[in-house]
């Protein structure tokens, strides 16, 4: 038996997608519905697949179903094509997943000389034919044979110029045969033939241009980007033409059921009189407000209303339809799922739950997460004009504007005057961080979406630019150039985390607003969510915001942070110089008072939520100015003291600073001397860490204050370590908790970060009661990357050449790094069924790896406090796609 | 039932080892074979553990066991203890392992005022008694009261210096009389208390301290040192004493059944007249060669020699054995399995099989495989007087002296005079390799047993001494200082790659020699062994080494070393500085003939034997030289031109290259890109070294060598890596042989060094055709140790906290990275049966690590060439030991 390879609209529907395509199944599907749709059939995507395998043979039986379909659309129609009354068709691709990048459209297909003689006797319209013709000859020109379109609009511009005319429509019948001609003249020229007369070659030469365009470069590389397979295929749909550029009594248009941009309700579009389809796109005539339709032809605009009001309820969504009028009549041409901002998807959402258009579920599922962090952060004006000079990655979303200023203390003061600066440097380091802190947006030229400024951008919610390779940084002079453009201390431009686009200039920015509809989803997302959303917060600001945002707790404090702030820098310095344990003893009950009152303002803040303190992390290096700096400085005042004379002192203060700076030089400070490794090694830097915390909670509790601890030690991978240091945070506690005369409930815990820990996760879970995936170094080390070289070096490259499909330090690696991560949940939970289990690397924000880690059942996520939001809505989705909650609502009729 | 405790000599045998110790369970075996042994009893070591865990009580019903067990013993002597004829008896600890760090012995336990009266008048030997009565005295009260021996040592050198005597037995029974009172006197001073009348009180006192001798300080840390159990206990034996300084017809002995230094066959060993068994340790006179016995006691030597030959019979082993003469009676005291030497130990295992004493296998099993790599290095003379003045880590085992240098090129220079140097380095890189190469050895200050200069000399098998950190170097003036010792350049020094010790001079050294017993060992390992053993070799000389002690291939031929030769480096570096894919190509094609070169000498002394060769790994930037130089150089530079007014031309090639050494310099290399990420960013420089590849292997197979290829990718972590990589291989190697028109058989493979490449091994090896484990990186990841900075810094403190029992780089750690590559070979073998699987990191030549490779089922284990022989041998104790072969001939009797 023969496959049936073509379906006629009356056969299809809106399940059969991925055989007729998304367009052809819609259309297949308002058929159904009973709406005035031209009729026509769809060629499926097997027939696509089976002719670009066997080298553009079509299946057997194809061609003859083709022919057998266009005799069934004659006797339908009452129409004959290549004959009379003439039936013209329109031939489009339509793959199951939308993909702008293939082929498009053809209309008018079954004109040659004979049916454009006939059609004129047919219509009276000389003009009308022609133009139809015209337009048949440029797009099967273009699109099948791909000849360039310039030399067929440098006609119509020439023929417009000569007779001073500015549109298209205001060429006459004799003008439009003319051009006829001439196009037929550049067909044959280009393609060495003439334009075909056979209908049905043009027929199959259109339905074999749009198989192929499935391979087209565009096609492909639009595939990679969107993960989309190369094997699915696309369909053709041939449908009837109806005419919107017939007379003054048709029309053509596009709308969407609702405001697109903010969601509000009624109908949002614009239509043309007397044109086709592609007019409106084309921008050719300024096309009018969908609204002004209700006066020009007030039947088809209420006609419209109804048909959309039952499109949506059908389709259950925002609805984006072409339709066109001919000669007063009606036709719908196409509907789809309208795209929308992120501000209008929530609103739509929300408002259709309460239409009971669709279910809480689903109105969750409606939003991709990433969309809500734009809701959070100032956007540039979308109606802007932008000077664009530059782009790099966009690290950190939101807009920002200002001074540009090359060094973080400059940044610091002009922040106090209120000054809006933009921090500009090669790439931000912990020194710089008060500068960040005081720029309204950080723009490096170095670095990638997980460098240093990208994580604490995006912690503090701050728009980052980063990695925009095409600036030149000349620190000494502080100034950059872009090609010949010179960019000087103070110049302003505006940075754009959304995009990466560097701005010269102040670009108009709108306010974000959390709106009412937002926090309904959210509370939404709340109910059903499984997955705990905590924060990764260092500071009080950072955790009120992050609280703001529903946070549950902190999930990652890192105490370095604190270590950094520039008046404790010399104190911690002196911890490091210590050569003897009484010496670093002195220098860390200094630091004891500061960190304590950090610890109580986040206590405070934190009232009733669990806190998760980690531990010193980072090697002691990274306190210390670099060895380059020192060595300069040294030089530097070598020479001054040479000229002026001056004291010694100082010299040898930085001598010794440069000498300790060599000894804690390491050749990977990635895999050195760092975390738990600095608590076994040197006991009483986390001793005094543990005494602030305790103290501090001690204050706050007895102030009415509720602490939830978690003391969390880094980069554990032997069970002994965690043993050693679980003993000394405990004996340290019961000490200060006996001296302070109460009790504050904590626990003990580990991050796991290193593939050891997770081998031996069963081990370590003996002596612990929460594990936190640190997925950021698991990463490294899994790989083998060290994210600040790899990330300029070799990845870009990695995934442009499809070895990585996404940056793995973006997107946790399931295959790899989620295996290990798996495999240790597993263990974990069979010496140590109570324990809890939490991710507090930057994949905690990333709504595919927080399904991931719904998926191996973890306890909760942490995320920096913009991200918060974004998790609980992955953190929902991931909930209702693993327990099936997705009952949809069944769309009522209206 | 109560518990039996006590066991007499005649109750036990040598299979009771744990519960009798391993003195007891030979006292008991041989009293059960009829041998004369002065009789007595075992208290267990179960009784010894109650009485640790339970506050010092014995278990119910030891106390009584014991004095029935006296009561035996008396009736079995015919003596009595406290009584007459007098009973005395010695106490000695006996656990099941031998640990020197405990509490020996104490003799002649029994004698209080009372009992010496009448053991005078028993002998008539009034001397005799009080000598036995002040070494009780002298032994108890240092043992059990741990009272300073050199109190009673001065009190007996003072009566020598009085009296002008030489030897203790100068004294008579007036002065021996007088001492035990002047002990005594010393004894009640140290301990508020007299020396102890009651015999029983001495008794069990000497048995609590015998307990808790376990505990003590010494004892602990041996077991922690040696890897024992804290909670298996100690013996106490309780022998009926013989008198070896009974009269000058009395004598006590030690005695080895064989040469213990060079494994010759008959009795080795030294005796005493008219003394008892600590005299002959003590050194207090020179004892005979045991030969002489045979004149001055003919009678006992023949007993003693029928005595052991049977003894070696029964335990299958040359054994070390105590003897005491008694007034013309031969006792045996003890027998143990003797300590001999590396030489020994193979020469006796081979003659036993030879004598039908044991099997084959039980030769290869009485083998340390460590032992061997002794064998093939020189020595320093055992016999010599060494100034030592400093201890580093024995990082390459044997013996260099040498004038020291500084500098590799220096030592190069010399070297090719035939001068004898050793470099000498704060550590060493790849650019001092032509150094290490002409050096007789090396010494470091800086690196870990597996640094640099560790890893190149051991594969060299030349001597190092690394990380000897009282090493000061002061490069600059070329000269080092350790303390107030001040080493010049060309100075001589000797260092001892197995001791770690760096001694002042030249010291005499022993040539080695591959003995026929150990070539007859290592046939029997090798066709024992499962596992294969190849080496890792990167030279024609270190292959021709390599082949000579057994290797069945290359595992690891490193290519960038090849890259390392002096007047390669700068047509190197013209390929690291090239900006443009052609200018690289330039510089590739500069290089390919001298690969090409390089291979074509490996294959033809490889012939018939597989050759794995792994394309480039290590970063680019370790080809250059480091950033501190070139910054040094530019300046100096600079420096001479404003003075000389020279050229600019070698200050813009140094700027250049200071440059791209920036632009490559990495945060942290070992994660950097490196391995494959080059092949995969940089495709020429693979298909150069494939190409210089296939075409050296053509020349040599024209020639009529048999070439076996195995081609590695190193530090894949990613299918997709592999897949492109071995594609572009086989289409190179392809594409090469068709041109040369001959077909060489070649295999693909990847090493396996990363922690995502386990997770995924089942993905990658549908790829490959084997798998190498590079245990090194593998190491590094899993834990996220870096081992530069980790083998300096913070191991050292792990091991002695007993975080980690050893450096996890020496000896593979099953638990954590073990666990990886058992999950890899798993899932390798699912997707791949017939891949084949080694692993070439330096754990190959670890002996603990070789049965792990063993067990896990790998196909080979690829080491350094001096390595090879270890690795047959530890491969065949791992085939034994798995598939239990150790049938135990059973001792003939004679």
């Amino acid at each position: 038996m023969v496959e049936k390879y073509v379906y006629a609209f009356s056969e299809g529907s809106k399940e059969k997608k991925f055989l007729l395509g998304g367009k052809g199944a819609n259309l297949a599907e308002m058929t159904k519905l009973g709406l005035p749709v031209p009729q026509g059939f769809i060629i499926t995507t097997k027939a696509c697949i089976h002719f670009l395998r066997n080298n553009c043979q079509y299946p057997k039986g194809m061609k003859e179903q083709v022919l057998d379909s266009i005799k069934k659309l004659e006797k339908k129609t009452k129409r004959k094509f290549g004959g009379s009354p003439a039936l013209l068709v329109s031939v489009r691709s339509g793959a199951p997943i939308s993909m702008p990048g293939m082929m498009d459209t053809i209309l008018n297909l079954g004109i040659n000389d004979a049916v454009a003689e006939q059609m004129i006797k047919e219509t009276k319209n000389e003009r009308f034919v022609y133009d139809l013709y015209r337009r048949l000859i440029q797009m099967f020109g273009e699109t099948v044979k791909g000849i360039d379109p310039k030399k067929f609009d440098s006609v119509l511009e020439h023929a417009k110029k000569e007779l001073g005319l500015r549109y298209d429509s205001e060429l006459d019948s004799k003008e439009m045969k003319k051009i006829v001609e001439k196009f037929k003249k550049i067909y044959a020229q280009e393609t060495n033939e003439d334009f075909p007369q056979d209908v049905y070659l043009q027929l199959f030469e259109a339905i074999n241009a749009v198989f192929n365009s499935w391979n087209s470069k565009r096609a492909i590389t639009y595939r990679k980007l969107e993960g989309i397979p190369d094997d699915i295929g696309t369909a053709v749909n041939v449908q009837m033409m109806v005419y919107g550029n017939k007379n003054n009594n048709s029309a053509t248009g596009v709308l969407f059921t609702r405001n697109p941009s903010s969601g509000a309700k009624g109908l949002y579009g614009e239509y043309l009189i007397a044109a086709q389809g592609e007019d409106v796109v084309a921008g050719i005539r300024t096309p009018n407000d969908i609204r002004l339709l209700a006066k020009e032809m007030p039947k088809a605009y209420k006609q419209i209303e109804k048909i959309v009001r039952k499109l949506e309820a059908h389709y259950r969504d925002v609805q984006d339809v072409e339709f066109t009028i001919e000669d007063g009549k009606l036709y719908i041409l196409q509907t789809r799922d309208g795209k929308r901002t992120a501000m209008a998807a929530v609103k739509i959402a929300v408002d259709m739950v309460k239409e009971g258009l669709i279910s809480k579920e689903e109105a969750i599922m409606r939003i991709k997460p990433e969309q809500i962090d734009q809701l959070l952060h100032k956007q540039i004006d979308p109606g802007a004009k932008l000077n664009i000079i530059a782009k790099g990655l966009p690290a950190s979303p939101g807009a920002a504007s200002g001074k540009v200023v090359f060094d973080a203390d400059i940044a610091e003061a002009m922040g106090k005057n209120n000054e809006k600066v933009l921090l500009l440097r090669p790439e931000t380091t912990p020194e710089d961080i008060h500068g960040v802190i005081a720029a309204k947006g950080v723009l490096t030229s170095r670095g990638g979406m997980t460098s240093h400024a990208a994580v604490v951008a995006r912690g503090m919610g701050k728009p980052c630019v980063a990695g925009c390779e095409a600036l030149q940084i000349d620190l000494e002079n502080k100034q950059a150039r872009i090609g010949a453009l010179i960019i000087k201390e103070f110049d302003v431009l505006t940075i754009d985390g959304n995009t990466g686009d560097v701005i010269l200039g102040e670009a108009p920015t709108i306010e974000p607003k959390i709106s009412s509809e937002l926090k309904t989803l959210l509370s939404w997302a709340d109910s059903i969510r499984v997955l705990g959303v905590k924060t990764n917060a260092d500071n009080p600001t950072d955790s009120a915001k992050a609280r703001e945002f529903g946070a549950e707790g902190i999930g990652l404090c890192r105490t370095e942070h604190m270590f950094m702030a520039k008046e404790r820098v010399p104190v911690v310095q002196e911890m490091i110089i210590a050569t003897k344990t009484e010496e670093r003893k002195r220098a860390l009950e200094k630091l004891l008072p500061m960190q304590r009152q950090d610890f109580y303002e986040m206590f405070k803040i934190m009232n009733n939520l669990p806190v998760t303190i980690r531990l010193l992390d980072p090697p002691l290096h990274e306190f210390l100015p670099s060895k380059d700096a020192l060595l300069k400085d040294i030089r530097v005042l070598e020479c001054e003291q040479c000229k002026k004379n001056i004291s010694l002192s100082e010299i040898k203060e930085k001598a010794i600073l440069l000498e300790k700076a060599r000894a804690l030089s390491e050749a990977n400070p990635m895999l050195g001397h760092r975390g738990v490794r600095l608590g076994i090694t040197m006991p009483e830097v986390y001793e005094m860490q543990v005494q602030a915390i305790f103290e501090a909670a001690a204050k706050a509790t007895r102030e009415g204050y509720k602490v939830k601890l978690q003391i969390m030690i880094p980069l554990v991978g032997i069970e002994k370590e965690i043993e050693i240091m679980a003993d000394l945070v405990r004996k340290k506690a019961e000490d200060i908790m006996k001296k302070e005369g109460l009790r504050i409930s904590y626990k003990v815990g580990t991050m796991i970060e290193l593939p050891r820990a997770c081998v031996v996760a069963d081990k370590i879970a003996k002596h612990v009661e929460f594990f936190s995936f640190g997925t950021n170094d698991l990463t490294q080390t899994t790989f083998g990357f060290s994210r600040d070289d790899a990330e300029p070096k070799f990845l870009p490259q990695y995934i442009a050449k499809g070895i990585l499909l996404e940056n793995p330090f973006a997107r946790l690696d399931t295959e790899g790094v989620g295996e290990l991560m798996r495999m240790a949940v597993e263990k974990a939970r069979k010496t140590n069924e109570k324990i809890e289990l939490g991710i507090c690397g930057e994949h905690g924000g990333n709504p595919p790896s927080i399904e991931f880690c719904h998926k191996i059942g973890l306890d909760y996520v942490s995320c920096s406090p913009f991200r918060v939001p974004v998790a609980r809505i992955a953190a929902a989705q991931a909930t209702i796609k693993s327990q099936g909650l997705l009952k949809k609502k069944k769309g009522k009729k209206r």
